[in-house]
C-alpha cells in the first residue's frame, strides 16, 4: 500500500529564500531522498543536521527533503515525528525555526519488493522538479540496512529515478558498512557505478566528518612545533582508542554478523591511522591526499602467518558494570547468539614499515562496554637520553600528544616541568587546547558538515573505493584467521578495559595504554 | 649612639624548636645578620620571605635573625616594622606565627662610620653563639646601598666579626648591582674575597630565584618535545621582555647613575638569556652550568665598532600616561638631573655566534613606565615551508612557545589549527600552563628560596664572579660608545612601548615584538 502526501505551500519556499549566506550553493537546487527516513540514524543524526544546515542557511535556495520509509503513514505524522528529532537531538533548538523548515520535508510510504512504490517516487520527485525549481538535481542517502542497499539502487536504475536529464546532478550517498568483506564490497561497488558516477559516490565514514579529524592534518602540517617531530626518530608509539560504554543496543541484528573488526576498525580506526601516519600530500587536492592514505594501508597489507595471533586481541562482554547499573552480557542481548563468537573488542599492534616509521608500534583498540565513551590519539614521544634531569630522575614520563576527538574536542599536551615550591623536583604537568569547552554548541555534528559537503559536491571526507578495497582486504585477512581458530568468550567483564591480552600487548614491550 | 636590646626568652626557641622538615638543615645553626634591616628591600621581601619560610618550617633549629639599621631605635619598634612588612608584603599571613618568630629577631642600631658599632655587634653576636647554639655560624647580607658593601666588609674584618672558629659558616650576601662597572666590580670582588671564601659569597640576582627561571633548564632539558627543536634550524627568533609600569620611585640616587642597562641588562636579561641559549651542561652541577653560561656570555663580547648604533636603542621616559593617571617625565623625578642622560628604556638585537645559534636574533627589551609589568621569553619558531597550508594560506602565524615569568608563571604555547565549525580555515590557537594560576599563594617568592639556598649553602642560584666579570665586560663597552654620543631624551612617553626605534629594529628584520 502506498500513500502518496500530495503537495502543499509548493510556491512558498519561504525562509529558504533568504538563503544567502554560502555562495557556492547560490543558484543550485537539489532534492534529498533519505531511505530509511523513519530509522534510527534519520532520527538522530539526519534531521538535526539538516535543521542545523537549514538554521545557519547552509541549504541551497531551492531544496526539499523526500522522507521514505514503511513505518510512518502520512506527512504529517513524518513531519511531527522531524520536529521531535530536532527538539531531542539537534545542538540548537528554536522549534519555530523548525516549523518553518517543515514546509520542504515530504513523505513517501516505500517498500522496496513494490516497484509501484519507485514508480510513484518517481513522479512525486518530477513534481517537486517542477514546484521547487529542482532540475532533477537529485541526492539519495542509503540510512537503511546493508542488504537493502543493492535492492534499491537496481530499482532506481530500472525505475528511470536515475536517469540524467540536462546534466542534472544524481549523487549517492551510501552509509557504513560498505560490505561486509571485499568480495560483497565488490559486489556493491559494481552495482552502483552501473548506476552513478565513481565520482557522484559518498561513502560515509561518519568520523571524518568529526571537527578533530579535519584538525588533523592541519595539526601536523601547519605546525613547526610538530612536524619535525612526527617521525620514528621523536615518536616512541602511537595509540588510537575508540571507545563506547554502550553495548549493542537495537542493532543486534547487525551487529552479530559485523563484530568490531567490520564495525570500527575496517572504517573508523585505519581512518585515524592513515590521516596520523600518512606523507604530505603534493597538495591538499582530495585525490593527492587519498593517495598518500593508501600507501599506508597498501603497507599493513603485508603481514605473516603469525600476525594475528602475535598481534590481535579480540574479546567479548560479560555481564558487568556501567555507571553503576548491571548490564547483560553480549550473548544475552537481542537478536545474538547464545553461543556467538561475534568480537564486540579488538586491540592490535601494527606496524608500518616505511622510513617515517620503521620500529614505531601503533596500538588500535574499540570496543563496547567499556568503561568509558572517548575517541582519542595519543602520541608519545621518546624520552630523551637518560642525562641530566633524566639521570637524575628514574621516573620522569614521557612528553605525550593528545588529540581528543569525542566527547571533548581539542589537544592535550604532557610535558616536564618543575615542581611549584621544590627545588627542582620535575613532575608532568599538562596544557589543554579544548575546542568545544567554552561554547559546545557551536560545534556541528559530524553528519552537518558531510551533508553539506555533499550538496556541494565535495568529496574530501568521503572514503574512496580504493581506501575501501584496501581497508577490507587487511581485516578480510585477519576474519579468515580468526574463523579457524576457537575462541573462549566472553572474555571481560562489562565495564573493564577488555581483556587482559589487550593490557599485556602493550606490557610485553615495555608500555602501557595511556588514560589522559 | 648604639643602642643593644637585650635579649629576653632565650631559653625559649618555641616555634622553631618544631622544625624538623629539612633535613638537610638538621643540627644546624645560623645568625642571619640584615645590614639595612629598616630599608627597602627587608620590608618588602626579606621579612616576608623568612616569615614564610619559618612557616614552612624550613629554618635551622637554632636561628636568629640581627636587624642593623639607623633609622629605628630599639628593638620593639624593629619587631614591630616586621610584623607590619609580614601583614602587608607576605603572601600568606597569620600574625600569630608572625608573633612567635618575632622572638629570635633582634635589632641593633649601627652607624656605618662607627666602628664601635661594629665591636657591638660583635659582642651581640658572640652572645647569640651562646644563648641559641648558633656556634660562629653567620651570613651577612647586605641590602644596604652599593656604597656601603665595602666599608661595611671591612669593618666586619677589622672588627674580627668574621674571624672564623671551630669551622664554622661565614656568608656573605651582596645584592646587586655588584659593581657599576667591571673596575669596580673587580674591586668589590678583590676587597670581599679577601674576607670571605669566594664560595661563600652569594650574588643576588633575584630573578634567579624565580620559579620560572628554574623551570627554563627542565623545560629545555627534560622534554623531547622542545629539546630537538632548540636550535637555529628551527627557532626564527627569541624575545627577552621585563618590563615594568613603575618609574623609579624613590630610587632615583641609584638609578641616575645605573641606568636601564646596569640596572636590568648586566644581571635579569643577561641570566635569562643564558638560561635559554646555553649549551647541555656535562652535569647539573653548579659549576658545569655555570660553564655553558659563561661560553655564551663570552660570545657576546666580540661586537664591531658600529655594533651599538646598529643594534641597540636607548630610551628615557617623558611624561605620560599609565594606569590612566598622569605622571611626570623621568627628568623631574627626584635626585634626577634636569638634563639628565640616563636611560630608563633600552631594547637590542644580540646574536651568538656558534652552531646552535648562528643567525637566530636575541631581541632584548626591558624599561620603565611601559605599558605592562612583565617578564616573559618569547620563542618565536620558523615557519613551515610554504607548501599545503602555507601556501593555502598566505598569513598563517608561526608557532610560539612564551615562558612567562612574571606576573604569570608558567608556558603559553601558540599553534595552528581549524578554526570551529569552518571547512578547514586554520587559526592560531593557544594552550596554557599556569603554575601559579590556581593557587598564587603556593609560588614561593624569589628570596624564600634564595635565603634558603644561602642558609643550606647551595649556590646554584647565584650569579658566579665570572658571569659577573664577562656580563660587565660586555656592558661597558656599550657605555662607553653611548658616552661619546648626544642623546636626545626624553623619547617616550610614559605608557607606550619605548621609542619607535625600538619597533623599528624587529620591523627591519621583517618582525615584531609579541604582545601574548
Amino acid at each position: 500500500m502506498v500513500i502518496i502526501d500530495l503537495i502543499d505551500n509548493i510556491q512558498n519556499t519561504g525562509e529558504t529564500g533568504t538563503n544567502k549566506k554560502n555562495n557556492a550553493l547560490t543558484g543550485e537546487s537539489c532534492v534529498l531522498v533519505i531511505f530509511g527516513a523513519t530509522g534510527n540514524l534519520a532520527e538522530r543524526k539526519l534531521f538535526p543536521a539538516i535543521y542545523n544546515l537549514y538554521r545557519d542557511k547552509l541549504l541551497p535556495e531551492r531544496f526539499a527533503v523526500v522522507g521514505l520509509g514503511r513505518r510512518v503513514n502520512c506527512r504529517e505524522e513524518f513531519q511531527k515525528e522531524v520536529c521531535e528529532s530536532v527538539s531531542k537531538f539537534s545542538r540548537k533548538v528554536n522549534m519555530q525555526i523548525c516549523h518553518n523548515m517543515l514546509q520542504f520535508f515530504y513523505y513517501q510510504r516505500l517498500d522496496l519488493n513494490n516497484p509501484g512504490d519507485f514508480v510513484r517516487l518517481e513522479t512525486l520527485l518530477s513534481r517537486l522538479d517542477f514546484t521547487h525549481g529542482i532540475y532533477g538535481n537529485r541526492i539519495f542517502f542509503l540510512a537503511v540496512a546493508p542488504d537493502c542497499f543493492i535492492p534499491i539502487v537496481e530499482q532506481l536504475r530500472s525505475c528511470m529515478i536515475t536517469k540524467n536529464n540536462n546534466n542534472s546532478k544524481l549523487r549517492l550517498i551510501v552509509e557504513k558498512p560498505f560490505g561486509r568483506d571485499l568480495h560483497t564490497a565488490r559486489n556493491l561497488n559494481d552495482t552502483i557505478t552501473k548506476v552513478f558516477n565513481t565520482n557522484d559516490v559518498y561513502r560515509i565514514d561518519h568520523f571524518l566528518g568529526k571537527e578533530m579529524l579535519q584538525n588533523i592534518m592541519i595539526i601536523r602540517f601547519a605546525n613547526s612545533l610538530f612536524e619535525p617531530l612526527w617521525n620514528n626518530k621523536y615518536i616512541d608509539n602511537v595509540q588510537i582508542s575508540v571507545s563506547d560504554t554502550a553495548g549493542i543496543g537495537t542493532r543486534g541484528k547487525y551487529y552479530e554478523d559485523a563484530g568490531a573488526l567490520r564495525d570500527m576498525v575496517q572504517n573508523h580506526l585505519l581512518q585515524l591511522l592513515t590521516l596520523i601516519t600518512m606523507e604530505p600530500p603534493v597538495s591538499l587536492e582530495v585525490g593527492d591526499i587519498k593517495n598518500e592514505k593508501i600507501k599506508i594501508l597498501q603497507l599493513l597489507q603485508n603481514k605473516s602467518i603469525n600476525f594475528c595471533s602475535e598481534n590481535i586481541v579480540r574479546g567479548q562482554y560479560g555481564k558487568g558494570i556501567i555507571n553503576g547499573e548491571n548490564v547483560a552480557m553480549y550473548r544475552c542481548e537481542a537478536h545474538i547468539a547464545p553461543d556467538s563468537a561475534t568480537e564486540t573488542f579488538i586491540a592490535m599492534k601494527l606496524s608500518i614499515n616505511n622510513f617515517r616509521w620503521a620500529g614505531v608500534p601503533f596500538y588500535l583498540r574499540t570496543g563496547k562496554r567499556l568503561p568509558r565513551r572517548s575517541a582519542e590519539i595519543v602520541i608519545e614521544f621518546k624520552s630523551l637520553p637518560g642525562v641530566l634531569f633524566f639521570e637524575k630522575y628514574d621516573l620522569l614520563l614521557p612528553n605525550i600528544l593528545v588529540i581528543k576527538i569525542q566527547p571533548q574536542e581539542g589537544v592535550f599536551l604532557q610535558f616536564n616541568a618543575k615542581k611549584l615550591a621544590t627545588k627542582g623536583e620535575v613532575v608532568p604537568v599538562q596544557m589543554d587546547y579544548c575546542q568545544n569547552c567554552a561554547y559546545p554548541e557551536d560545534s556541528p555534528e559530524a553528519y552537518e558538515r558531510l551533508l553539506h559537503d555533499i550538496i556541494c559536491g565535495e568529496t574530501a571526507l568521503f572514503t574512496g573505493w580504493d581506501e575501501i578495497e584496501h581497508a577490507w582486504s587487511f581485516t578480510d585477512k585477519i576474519a579468515a584467521v580468526w574463523k579457524t581458530q576457537e575462541v573462549l568468550f566472553p572474555n571481560y567483564a562489562a565495564g573493564t578495559w577488555g581483556p587482559l591480552q589487550a593490557q599485556e600487548l602493550l606490557q610485553r614491550d615495555g608500555r602501557k595504554w595511556w588514560m589522559i
